[in-house]
């Protein structure tokens, strides 16, 4: 099995979270049935929110140091649990030598396998703003549902409060509500896009429309991934 | 910060499982509060049971290689969230140039800052046999309480099947039981040893003697040593 480098810490309980979801979705019935991980998690690296939202300074130098680390240390593929951070894909791909799998497609790839045609899009407000799933869904015939501006608030200022571990079942709940609102009426899928999201979101509890994880979708192509010769 | 670097992977599960709770126990409000962490999980780690049950071959070397990979790729300390695998502590230790924080004299002292006298153990059959932990509490003036030979086998049996993820809420309630049979009857403190046993076990349901997680307390000191200058 080929070796996955993580690029986790982006944040750091959504990329614990990834990282157990990997293990889960990894169908192993012994400790070797397991892939084979090395996961780099460094805080130092500045914040793509602030840097996308032109506050602060760019994570880029930062993100290639991580990626080279984990392909020195032995990584033979490199995954990124974070949607926000692809706004960097085509520059960090370019920057190692090795495959980097690329969160957009494969999650935008599942889902139209699911014959989804509106999809109703929590993320971070850059995600959004830079249209980073958006060309990703058109090419597969999905429509983009995006939340009204003050959804989009809310759903920013939880994400926010998730990285600072605040009440972690009350934000899902909150995330849980917004995720009914009117702006998702016309939407068939429903995708939790932002990785802090699923680490609190109800998903048990939820009906309908049909619901995707990127977390979950990510994970499981990294385990396929590692499998291929 | 020091950057930790974690040989996981020991099962995976419980490797998944230390590092959530080590961003959980961090007490950190923004991603940038955080340990700079490098994770290694390499299943091709030979078991260190069969090894030390004489059914396998040694899994010092890869061990000692996964160590050395962990600090040339930045790794100021390590830890090694699996109190069985601590058998080879002493050999891994002098094989790297960067402290190893010791979980089982770190578990040790936590347990003995709480006044525990007579403390129950639930590990691995050879973390029992080898007596692991028994120096490190007996200098501490605390009494290791082992299970009888049936509930230790009913022990052994439960964790391979966490390694193998059988269905992880009945695992638990089962070890909850044989928490709770006669051989711990006169112990006042109950220690988690075995990592994979956390995963699993219901601690917000016990209610008595003290219970004692070795995860957590390694999780703690592996944040607190990462502050350390």
């Amino acid at each position: 099995m080929r070796t996955a480098g993580i690029i986790a810490g982006l944040g750091p309980l959504a990329g614990a979270y990834f990282y157990r979801r990997l293990i889960e979705l990894t169908p192993a019935h012994r400790d070797e049935d397991h892939i084979p991980v090395i996961l780099l998690s460094s805080p130092q690296i500045p914040s793509r929110i602030a840097h996308l939202e032109h506050r602060g300074p760019s994570p880029l130098p930062a993100l290639i140091h991580a990626a080279q680390t984990l392909v020195q240390a032995g990584a033979e593929f490199l995954v990124m649990p974070s949607s926000t951070t692809h706004a960097y894909y085509d520059a960090l791909s370019q920057a190692v030598s090795v495959p980097w799998l690329n969160m957009l497609a494969v999650v935008s790839d599942t889902i139209a396998s699911h014959g989804i045609h509106r999809l109703a899009i929590m993320a971070t407000t850059p995600t959004v703003q830079y249209h980073l799933y958006d060309s990703h869904l058109l090419a597969r015939q999905i429509t983009p549902v995006l939340p009204d501006a003050t959804s989009q608030m809310d759903i920013m200022n939880i994400i926010e409060r998730v990285k600072g571990q605040d009440d972690l079942v009350a934000l899902g709940q909150a995330l849980y509500e917004i995720a009914q609102r009117p702006w998702s009426a016309t939407a068939d899928g429903l995708l939790l896009a932002c990785t802090e999201i699923p680490v609190v979101f109800p998903v048990a509890s939820w009906n309908q429309p049909a619901i995707f994880s990127a977390t979950d979708i990510l994970a499981q192509h990294t385990a396929a991934w590692s499998g291929l010769s």
